[in-house]
């Protein structure tokens, strides 16, 4: 019956299917390291909301920024620079750092934090190139470590996936995706546009990896080639290829995506999957609220659920891997995949030539 | 004042801005080449219903479904096999043709018509390949000759184009299209399955070109330069290469685009275009019915506007282009830029490289 369906959508789809601690077990003490807005405006508040964590240290290049925002908020007890983080001080106040400084910035953070055997969670993307991310990888061999993708812990994106799963739009044949944004309002000195910091660019390597992972996430397949044009005009992006890109990425199974992504457009995203019997759309998709829309034969079904804090939930879901003691789905090795993938989407940029991931 | 705004969106959106000539010039008399279910069931009524054209002549391979077809419809005055269509037979009664037979079969019809001074209404492609596009630019050199392109009439299409003109949505940056269906169950025996009468293939040639020229029209600037990735795995696509496709087209002004096409997924269609300001999507977009909707900052304006018969505002504007004497908008030669773009994406798919349109 339609009300049974109904009322299982309305019950089951926005809880989190992959808790296993008590809501309230822990906390999970965490080093917050780089002290920009994301880490300030979206972690910190959404540490600070959740059952399982709690902020203890904050890390910054700026010692005066350390020790304004510890002295801030009530439950961190040291502010320290990054010499003194990566010297190891207070490292008995926290077990596990959170890393969201410059994509290049990131290895030397996680190394330190896993000398000390600290858990890791690494904003995306991991590291600035494919060589760095090895090294990523290797150094955090024996301590539990994620890459932060907050779209894996996203209800509307984890009922996609198991609608995939489930057949609901029977073989999936194709793919697009699209993150854009401006952040030419923002001035143009920002890491973001420096390689040196950002890695091979910028909004493949900040937006694009949006699409590109959402949709490897909800298919169940990994990248397996691309091919890519790239744009740079405006004076902002002299040092980066792609203000604008436009790339397909062949997952397993022949499945063809076409994505675009933009550091200079009109905000926006969505993620679409078309099956050989119904379409799933989630539009808005990377930007914080999400909504999910399945299309079989003349019947849609749209769904509307509560906006989540996506950072409390990533979070959450970090600490409840640590809590449980299981490894959490986005290892550096599952986010070095996603380097190959952007390294081959600006590759294929530069040559010309579709570009094995 | 937004009320004076609405209104004029009211009044002003499904007009036909191109006529010049009275609703009941004319009429054109058309004879009909190529009778399958698209000239009988959609061309044929639309010619019915307009109040410029007629129907007086129809033209089959099938001796007995000429005669069939002529029988059924009051105005028809000779139902014509190929061969006597190509010798002259009643070529007094009409004035014009309308070509839709399979792409490799177009060429050979409008050399007939042109050398009898008729004009020329020929199917997109216009061709199964560049070169046999570029004898059908050179064949109408004398006659008035249009590639029905039937989105240029569509009213949501045209203020889409109006829009993007005006600057509602800053600078065009990049767009997303995708025209999807499945002619899986229409049989193996297809002509749109067979390389020697469809062409380069089947998804990019029948479908992707709706993607590629309404991107063009309504950004007002052409192909340049094209990749692609593409598939056939099931049984009926295994002399084409694109049962699907993901390909990338950059138009001019580096404005980058990605695109989907599959003759065996489920049915949908869109095209998005994000300029700097604004967000402009039309979907559905390809199958009949058009819906516009417009993103500003935080307002979105949708139009939901009746749907019009695609079919009878392209035959109202191909006979009102005769009328008037003027040269329609998607002449031979503008086809043949399209060609082009097809041609360079299945290049760009054999060889995974890059290829200038």
């Amino acid at each position: 019956m339609v009300s049974d369906g109904i009322r299982e959508v309305l019950d089951s789809f926005p809880h989190r299917d992959w808790a296993e601690s008590e809501e309230d077990a822990g906390p999970i003490r965490f080093a917050m390291v780089g002290l920009g807005w994301w880490t300030r405006d979206q972690a910190m508040p959404a540490v600070a909301d959740s059952g399982r964590c709690e902020t203890t240290v904050v890390v910054s290049g700026s010692a005066e920024k350390a020790e304004e925002v510890a002295d801030d908020e009530e439950t961190v007890e040291a502010g320290l620079t990054y010499e003194a983080f990566q010297d190891g001080e207070a490292r008995d106040a926290y077990d596990a750092v959170y890393v969201c400084t410059p994509n290049a910035r990131h290895l030397e953070h996680v190394e330190a934090a896993a000398e000390f055997g600290k858990a890791v969670l690494c904003e995306k993307p991991m590291e600035a190139t494919v060589e760095r991310s090895e090294d990523l990888v290797d150094a955090c061999e024996d301590v539990p470590a994620m890459i932060a993708y907050r779209m894996h812990t996203e209800p509307v994106v984890r009922r996609a996936r198991e609608l995939v799963r489930a057949g609901a739009i029977g073989e999936p044949v194709h793919v697009h995706g699209d993150m854009s944004q401006s952040i030419v309002g923002w001035g143009a000195d920002q890491w973001r546009l420096d390689p040196d910091l950002a890695g091979y660019g910028t909004s493949v390597m900040d937006l694009g990896i949006y699409s590109v992972n959402t949709a490897r996430f909800v298919l169940d397949r990994d990248p397996v080639s691309a091919t890519a044009t790239m744009r740079s005009s405006h004076d902002y992006f002299a040092e980066v290829p792609d203000e604008v890109a436009a790339f397909t990425v062949a997952y397993e199974d022949a499945i063809l995506a076409s994505f675009t992504a933009s550091q200079n457009a009109d905000l926006g995203s969505f993620l679409r999957i078309v099956g050989s019997e119904g379409t799933l759309l989630i539009e808005p998709a990377f930007h914080g609220e999400c909504t999910l829309e399945l299309s079989v034969g003349e019947t849609t079904v749209e769904i509307d659920s509560p906006e989540v804090d996506q950072m409390e939930e990533e979070f959450e879901y970090f600490a409840d891997c640590l809590l449980a003691d299981r490894e959490p789905e986005a290892t550096p090795a599952h986010g070095l995949v996603d380097m190959r993938a952007l390294a081959a989407i600006y590759e294929s940029a530069e040559t010309g030539e579709r570009v094995e991931c």
